[in-house]
């Protein structure tokens, strides 16, 4: 099968990229931007491009029997700065990109969604599937919004959709700037001796899988007849304390923690039910969470030395 | 107060215009097109240009207490033929209204919602504000998210939005090209001896609201405190083949109907729960349907006079 990987030098997409070669299939990945933290892949068709340039999309989506798209231009902490720029570049960007596909007889599609944001505040924890959308963040808008012309297109044009509903994925080859990811930036404020700052008490709960068993299901739910919505995440709660502690035993390092007034956009407990994508798919989130924080630590201090090594 | 009226050359706009008149509010229209069915009114300030234009937006803000917003580019029959630009004019575009808006210090706005679409097949008939929003449709997605998005900027930037979700309206000086309202569309083929296509057996029930009353729950609405979704519609079903016999009783002429095979697309049942506007404000839509339709049948032979005196 030939897979096209939008967002396939991201950080998801670049751990489904990998997936898919290893599985030996053929992969085209389509990007704003190179990858930031390897070389090209010998094995990968990069083109480069935007959704809104469907002149590109063609030509990137020629001869493709699957679609996976990662990309988004905006992260859930940065979106709400521009909500006019998020709805063009992500929601009308993927309109193009599903339009473009069936104009192309391409039916099959996975998409990124987002089980932190699409659910608003919920009335159950851990959430299944089923709980009422309710956003409250432009990114969850977008998504939820894409997630609702996903199920109209199935209906009305034949699409085959597949909705991962990912929760907070960590590991090699996150960014650690601050917007993206609690964990890689812990580890980054770690390595450099800088504190931590964190709104509220630390108490607030969120669900954390490893970005390798999210690709995971991206590709094994894409080679399924499953349509609709899965949750990806490890279905287990835990807290920004907690997190400090992995952080500082992972790392042997201390970690100084400044406490900021709470923020209120944030949701005091997000866990994913993620019971459906077992019994359809018979996956789980296998990486225990201290062995996958270690392991990105790990990574972390290799590309810091290729780095160097780079520099000197 | 002095309203700005975003699409009050339409169908719902020009009663919400005659209704701020009537209670003596200065009223500026801001349209794509001059209003169809009547001239210019002397006292209203019309100005023209469209939602993506923010220097247009500025001039018509300008001076504004209040802002109703009652247009939309798509009719729910007509934007899955083009989610893309249902999308940018509608979505982006209330977007910057907003944006706008809040760059001049202007909070309240009204917005026509769509209480037809936005709850997808609905789990409880008459169905309640608090029922789940599962939209089906480009423009009901369209809606939902302006939903979120005014609910959004109402917590993070002071947003003061009241959400009419109108059902079905009904009345003169609606369009009756097929696209929009069976009531003008029967009336007017009843008026050229046509026959009525019906889609399925004519069970399907919707709930039709004069638009006088929807008007009234518009402007009524505007000047309280309320901030959130209400319904407005008449809380009573009607099925399309009554509609056929109130139609003809109005008008004392034949009907000939052709029924074709059911679209896919119609909710079999569409009722709205009221009495949250009836709770809050008062309000209830007071015209009988056999006494509107009538009006309207009156309104249409009317202006059917005035067109061919202008033609002689």
């Amino acid at each position: 099968m030939k897979a096209l990987v939008i967002g396939g030098c991201g950080f998801i997409g670049s751990h489904v990229v990998d997936r898919l070669l290893r599985d030996g299939h053929g992969v085209r990945s389509f990007n704003r931007r190179p990858e930031r933290f390897r070389a090209p892949l010998a094995n990968v068709d990069y083109q480069f491009g935007s959704l809104d340039d469907s002149m590109a999309l063609i030509e990137a989506l020629t001869g493709i029997d699957v679609v996976f798209h990662l990309a988004s231009t905006t992260f859930p902490g940065t979106a709400d700065l521009n909500p006019q720029s998020d709805v063009r570049d992500n929601l009308v960007g993927t309109l193009n990109l599903v339009d473009s596909m069936l104009d192309l007889g391409i039916r099959r599609i996975v998409y990124m969604s987002s089980g932190g944001t699409v659910y608003g505040i919920p009335e159950q924890v851990p959430t299944p599937e089923s709980h009422p959308l309710r956003p409250r963040s432009s990114y969850g808008i977008v998504k939820v919004a894409i997630e609702q012309y996903f199920d109209q297109y199935r209906r009305g044009r034949g699409l085959s959709p597949l909705v991962i509903r990912g929760s907070n994925p960590y590991g090699p080859r996150q960014a650690h700037s601050g917007v993206q990811g609690v964990i890689s930036t812990f580890l980054r404020r770690a390595k450099e001796g800088q504190p931590i700052e964190i709104w509220g008490d630390g108490s607030v709960v969120r669900d954390y899988v490893h970005v390798a068993d999210l690709a995971d299901l991206c590709v094994t739910g894409a080679f399924s007849d499953i349509e609709g919505a899965l949750n990806g995440g490890s279905g287990r709660g835990a807290s920004i304390n907690e997190i400090v502690e992995i952080v500082s035993a992972a790392t042997g390092l201390h970690l100084d923690v400044i406490y900021r007034p709470a923020r209120g956009i944030d949701v005091p407990k997000s866990v994913l039910d993620v019971h459906r994508a077992r019994e359809l798919l018979g996956w789980t989130s296998s990486t225990d969470l201290k062995r996958g924080v270690a392991e990105t630590w790990e990574w972390m201090k290799r590309q810091d030395g290729l780095a160097a090594g780079r520099r000197s």
